[in-house]
This record gives C-alpha cells, structure tokens and sequence, in this order.
C-alpha cells in the first residue's frame, strides 16, 4: 500500500475521518429534489442569448426548459417575481427547507447563506460562487477557510464551490445545462464544469443514457471519493467516469475504485499530469496533482480503466454498456479499403487489439466468394470494388465468426450499395446490422464503423441520422475506427484484469 | 549510413541503377497534360449514382467535373461515342501521342495496352488495374512480372498499377476524384488511394492549396523516391507530404529526403510500423515494411517529420504554409475555461510545446485588467465567465508577447461576444483576429483555435463559414487544440532541427 500512501498529497481538514460519510439516502435527494432554492437568483434570469454574460441566471430557465416537475423558489432580496415564480427574499422565508439549495451569490456573501441554509435544515447545497482558492490569492484562500468552517458547522452537503453543479436526467433536474439526455446507466464526476458539460453533450450525441453527472469543483466539503460512494450505492448507475485534478485523500480514493471497480467499472481521466497541465490545476481547483508513476501505481492496483478525454470516456462506456463480457482482443475488421487496411490494423495494435490471423481454413472459405483483384482475404478484409458488398459482409462476418481465433467483429457498412436502396436507407444500414449481430455472429459481439462525416455527394445518406438508427435497433457504434478500437481495447483489457483478479 | 541500408528491405529489377531517373520534363506533362486517353472507358462512364460500382467509369466525368482543358480521348473498341467524346477503338488510331495515358482494362489485357503506349510514344501512364503481387496468389505476381518487362522495354513512366493516379488541381486534372481543391504548394504521395483521396477531402476542408497528389499503388516501376524527386524540382510544390506502407529503395529514398527537407519540408506517415500493419500492408501493395527502430533512425538522419495520419500531414503542412520560420516552443493559451486549461496544458506538454510560464511582470501587466474570482492569470489564461472578453483578449495578446517567455500565442474566440454583433458574425471574429495577429502580438505568431462544432444553440455562429473566413483573412486556424499543438510542435521541431543541421 506504499502508491496508496503517497496519493495522500494533502490532508483535508473538512473530511469526516470515518469512513461513514455525510452522504446518505439524504443526498440522493439532491438528484431528486422535490424542491430546489436558487439563491442569488438574478432578476435578469432568461432564456434569451444575452443572458450566457451571467450564467447564474440560467439555472431556472435550465430547469423549465428541462421540465422539472419540482418547487423552484427563487431566492432575491429585490424582487417579488422572477420568470412567472414567486421570489423570496431569503431562505427562512420559504414555505419549506427545499432538498436542494443552488447557491451563485457574491464570494463575500455566501458564508451568510450556508448559515441560513443550515438554520432551516436545507443541507444539499450547490455552490456556483467562485473566487475562493482557485484564485491563489490570500483573499481567496482565507475566504475559502470560513466557508468551510460554515459548512462543517451547518454539517452541510456542499457541491463545490466554484462548479456548475448536478444533472440528473431522470429526474430532469439539472444545474449544469438544458441539454437533453437520455436517463440510463452511467455517470460522470469531474472537477471541471467544461468536461461535465462535455460529457452531457457526448452522451446526448450517442445515445449513451445518464444517471447522474456532478461537476463539483474545489472540492472543499465533499470531494470525488464521496460521490464515488454515493454513486457506488446508487441503483440506477452500472458504470462510472471521472475526471480528476487532484484528490484530498488519495488513499480512500484507492480503496474505494479498487472495491467498486468489480461490480461496476470505473472510467477515470486523470487530469494534469504534465508539468504544464500540473500549474494549470493549481489555479484552476487548487489542487495537488500527483506524479505520473503514484497514478500508474493507482491503475494497476485498482484495476479501473484509464482514458484520455471525455469523448474516450464516453466511448469506453458505451462499450460496457452495450457488449457482453468479452475478455478476448483479437479482432477482425471487415470491409474497408487499401491504405486505409493498413491504418486501421496499426490503430489496432497500437490501441491494444489484435488484428487477428485467420486460419488457413478460414481464408479458404473466404476464397469461395471473394475474389482476388483488388481485394484481400487477409485481415482487415478488404471488400471495396467489390459488386455486392452487403451480401458478402454478411456471408464475411458468418465465416470468421467461425474461426476460433476471432472474439471480436468491427464491420464497416458499405453506405454506396444502400443509397440505391431508396425509402430510410439509414435504418436499412441498421436493421441490417442488427439482423446480423442477432444471428449471424455465432454469438461474438459485432461492433459498426461508420464514417464521421460523408463527403461523397453521391451516398445519399446522413450521417446523424444513421448513428441515431444503430443507436435505435441497439447495435454498438463508433464514428472512428480510432474511436472503436481505443475503446474495445479497454474494455477488454478491463475484463481480463477482473478475471485475473478473481472477479468478474 | 547503417541503418540506410538496412532500409534497402528489397531490390527492384525495375529501379534504374543510376541516379537519373526516368523523370524529367516529359513526366511534368502528366500533370499539365494537354491531352489524356482513357482506355478502358466504359460506355457505363457516368456521372450518376449507380457508376460508383465501377470508378473506372469515373475518370471522363471527373474530367469534365473539374473543367479540364486539354482534350480527351475515350478508347474503347466497342464504343465510337462515350459522354459526348468520340471514342477510338484503340491507342494507334488516335490523332496524336497523348501527354498522359489512364488504363483500367482488365489486368489480362494490361501488357497489350502498354507496348501499344510505347509503340505510339505515350509513355506517361497511369494504370488504374488492380490483380497483381497484392493478391499475393501465384499468378498475380507472374502477372506483375510480365508488366513491370512490358514498362521497362517501352521505358514508360509507368504510375501504378492497382493505385488511383494524379491529382493536379492547378491544371484541373485529376484520375483520383472531383475534389476540387485550391492550387496550391502542398504536394502528397501515397500508396494508398483512400489516404490520398483523404488528403484532397482534408485540404479543401481547410483551405489547403495543393500542387500535386500522387496515388501510386504497387510503385512497380515509379517508386516514392522517384516522384520525391520530380517534386523536389516541381516549381509549385513546397512542402511534400507521404504515406509510405515500403519501399524498395531504400538507401535512396533517405538521401533525397535529407537533401529535399533542408528546402522543401518533408512530412512522412509511415504506415505498417506495427505486426498487424504490415500484414496488412503486405496483402494491400505487397510492400515489405520496416521495424520502427529503422524507421527511427531514418526520421533522425533525415530530419523529416513524422505524423500519424493524413489529419496530422495537412495540419503540419498548413502550419508550414501560413507562419513565418519559429525556433521556439514555448506557448501561450489565451481563452478556454477551467478543466480545459487543464487538459490545454495536457496537451500541449504531450504534444512538445511548452506552456511557458509567464514572468511575475507579465503576471501584473495581466492582473490590471483581468480580475481573479473565475480567472487566471497564469498560462492558459482563463478568460471564461468575464465580460468584455473580445477586448481583454486583444490587450493580453498584447501584454503576453512582450514577454521573452513567449514564442507563440494560441487564442481561442469567445464566439458569445460576437454572436449580438448581427450582420456577419464570422467575419468579425476572422477579422479581428488578422488585426491581433497583424498589430497586437509584437511580431509573434498567432495561431486561432476554433470550435470544431458549435454546440450552445445561443450562438448563432456557423462553424464551417467560421474557418472559412479564417482562410479567407489568412490567419491559420485549427477546429482542436491537440491538432494546433501537435501540428505546431511539429513545425518548430523541424526548424530546431534544421537549425542544429547547420541550415535553414
């Protein structure tokens, strides 16, 4: 436990030292809110474009236009209505203590609410306010010491300060953004608002569905082990994302992504870990960020999947979310084209798939209907220039399905032979995946390649509309084969880590 | 010159042993030719939908899609008319020997057509046919055996076979696709068709001016070094881009890269460096590929620059074309928000930029217009969430370039601001941005960073005319930062490197 210790960087005087935390059925309703008071409310508060100069005057159009079917009480000691709902001047003021209180007053005056929110009982509490620590200067940091002194005294739930918050989509409560996303499994933590942001617009992009996203900033009362607990507990979450700066207590960190690691994975992008991006945390979140090895040490013995981005975060959990287990890695790419054969098996190997050989048998069987001019029986195979390629994918994919020496299948659809089609050629491209992923497979999973964009005038289909059919008939997609790989790659690598640990 | 010889992985009885290669003048005119014949013109040629089964059929309507001057002339023996040209039965009875020959007859026909090139004097010729060693069967590479005698007795510039041919917008012809992009000075040589049909998408995406793009497929007589050699002496080109799966010579091809690349940049992805790769390679243009650790050598006596993708080659190349010769890598981000500074400074260190630290005079100059609470004055500058960003902008580019720490400054648009200005949105923002990069940054390059997509509906800007008017005002602009960092490491290294070479 000797990395473990070192990610210890920093004691913080606000963490309980129990292990029994402040967050408990209590805080999932911070997800819920029967009842949300946003403080600091502006009387400007509207959907028009002007109003991103202020971007606390958006929570309340975010949740209209999200249709948050809870209490929003507007909180603002100079007026009596704000968007069609009745204001109040403070907190004491309500008719009840709300589940969550979103906070964006001034730095200054944010001590004098935390007191009020603990005096009516309203412990969820999300701090947009900044100008704390991040700022590195001596205001900042001593400012930051009193609202932590509030918030322990008041043993409130605090969310922040200096982030943009919760988005559940679920329960259509958001503080982060009015973008739609579909309620399912997985979850982000960050830091970083941008990223959260980030996620939210990722998610929606693929149709990977959210449970909860929590952008929470400096972390001062509760920092990313807490919520990793809380989400731990938490039914609707299968799979978890984190982005990190820094961490308080890296050791509970540790013990706490190597335990809920087994049952569902955890996804984590490590944020500042050049000597650059290490200054640029430090006046981002005030964080100590650690060493390059202490965080290898950290992956190696949690177990949890490492990632680059918030698109690779995403990618890798669309992949637990639509495959079965799959521990194998050799791949075989079907339907692509002459150099780009030869890039796509070097994205392979070099994102940690093998691009399999295929047994001498296989390639015979392949022969019998995929002549030689042009194409190649090899893996990837290569079907451009071929007449029929739909037909041959099909009888392809059934072959090397076959052979033992294939886990995995990548299909590129041939778009030009569907554009003939005429009717919704996208869904005939999706239908015709998933017919073949039913049944056609031997039961490997078959993952679609599709292009990011389609520049030939003449392929009558778009390619928004395409990814939205495969997300419909439920058949995993990627619009980069750079994409597809890294993330089958880490999905693998993360089964094959739990088998070799015992579990999964 | 060990590791020259080790890349000499084969030898090619078609290669001429002396350093005169075929090439000279008369290759030019298969650029700029003033006549070319198709033979192998189908009477399917069409410009519709249906004929993407047979690109043979492309050629003509290429042709006549880009507004190419020069006559063409159809043969075909079953055909007198195809597409409104009179069509010959074959190459005897054409009027004159054209400057330019595209073959996609069959491959059993091949070794007819090109004694019929030489007996007429036609001797530039592009074979299109596909069926020789890439198929790796016996009688593919028996085939190749029986062409490369029929080229080498009739001494043709033989471009191919199994490739898509030539690209030269400035003379609006093209056998590779009816892209058109901007004449230009990038030139591009690949095996692989795709890639260089990628890279005419990819320059016209971004504005890149082109010269000359190269398909050469099976490189059975004309290999990369032959044509790094035409466009070393090419008048247009100034910057050679190249994906290489092998190469036969390969002794020769690091002695004209080292040569060319002190005064034309040479920017090479080499394709096949992984296991997989070069199986792949191997069965797409029968090349044998070499180990990375050749390859590293070669990258590091010729002082070329490596990339990784057609993405990489047009981003280094538009970094070429646009900035003045830069030594220094130490950077400066103005404009991104919180986990992103994070992840910008990521970035830039693993690309191999350095996020300068701006001197405690800068710091202060900063701090007199850029308030703390949500901000930063450290490098990235964080400039997210202030008002008046545009202004603030301009006066930081100002400031941070007086520093000595600073080489070159990377800026990110905050679009909101422009989005009220009405009227064009997009040329404002280009438009200020050349006045910042003309009178604001002390003669220090300045390099925008835009939004691939724009996802905040609230600003009404489109991203696709915003690069274009980027282009249009010559500011170099890239839609990621990892493409501005990688892109801009890569320029600077090359002038590190030429500078310890004692050139440049």
């Amino acid at each position: 436990m000797t990395s473990a210790k070192k990610l210890r960087v920093t004691s913080n005087p606000g963490q309980k030292g129990d292990e029994n935390t402040l967050l408990g059925p209590d805080f999932a309703r911070a997800f819920n809110p029967k009842s949300v008071a946003v403080v600091g409310a502006s009387r400007a508060s509207s959907g028009d474009a002007g109003s991103w100069r202020n971007p606390s005057g958006q929570f309340i159009p975010y949740l209209q236009h999200l249709g948050y079917r809870g209490k929003i009480y507007p909180v603002n000691p100079k007026a009596t209505e704000i968007l069609g709902l009745k204001a109040y001047p403070n907190l004491a003021s309500l008719p009840e203590a709300p589940d969550m209180v979103t906070v964006s007053v001034p730095a200054r005056f944010l001590v004098g609410v935390l007191d009020e929110c603990a005096s009516i009982g309203a412990l969820n509490v999300h701090v947009f306010t900044s100008g704390f620590s991040e700022t590195s200067t001596p205001e900042g940091i001593e400012l930051e010491k009193v609202v932590l002194e509030a918030a322990e005294r008041g043993r409130l739930r605090l969310v922040g300060p200096n982030c943009l918050g919760i988005h559940s989509p679920r329960h259509r409560f958001s503080t982060i953004g009015d973008v739609k996303s579909k309620p399912g499994g997985a979850a982000f933590v960050a830091q970083s608002g941008g990223h959260s942001m980030d996620f939210i617009f990722r998610a929606s992009d693929t149709g990977l569905g959210v449970s909860k996203v929590i952008s929470f900033g400096n972390a001062l009362v509760l920092d990313s082990p807490d919520y990793l607990e809380y989400l731990a507990e938490d039914e609707d979450t299968k799979t978890i994302g984190m982005y990190l700066e820094g961490v308080k207590d890296g050791k509970r960190l540790l013990r706490l992504v190597k335990e809920i690691n087994t049952v569902k994975p955890v996804i984590i992008w490590k944020g500042g870990l050049t000597a650059s991006g290490s200054r640029a945390a430090a006046s981002h979140t005030a964080s100590l960020t650690g060493q390059r090895q202490v965080w290898d040490a950290f992956f190696k013995q949690t177990g949890a999947v490492e990632a680059g981005s918030v698109e690779e975060i995403v990618g890798v959990m669309r992949a637990f979310t639509h495959l079965p287990k799959t521990r194998g890695n050799r791949v075989v790419l079907i339907g692509s084209g002459g150099g780009n054969s030869v890039a796509a098996a070097d994205i392979c190997s070099g994102e940690g798939l093998d691009m399999t050989v295929l047994s001498q048998e296989t390639s015979e069987r392949l022969r019998e209907f995929i002549p030689d001019a042009g194409n190649s029986v090899r893996n990837p195979l290569d079907l451009s220039f071929m007449s029929n390629v739909r037909e041959r994918q099909k009888q392809a994919a059934e072959v090397v399905t076959r052979d033992p020496a294939v886990d995995l299948v990548m299909m590129i659809p041939s778009l030009a032979e569907y554009t003939d089609l005429g009717g919704n050629p996208e869904r005939a491209v999706a239908e015709e995946f998933a017919g073949i992923a039913r049944d056609g497979t031997n039961g490997k999973p078959v993952v679609a390649v599709l292009p990011g964009q389609i520049r030939d005038p003449k392929i009558r289909i778009d390619h928004q509309r395409l990814q939205r059919e495969f997300d419909r008939v439920g058949v995993l997609a990627y619009t980069s084969l750079r994409r597809a790989c890294s993330s089958l790659a880490r999905f693998v690598a993360y089964h094959r880590r739990q088998e070799s640990l015992g579990g999964d």
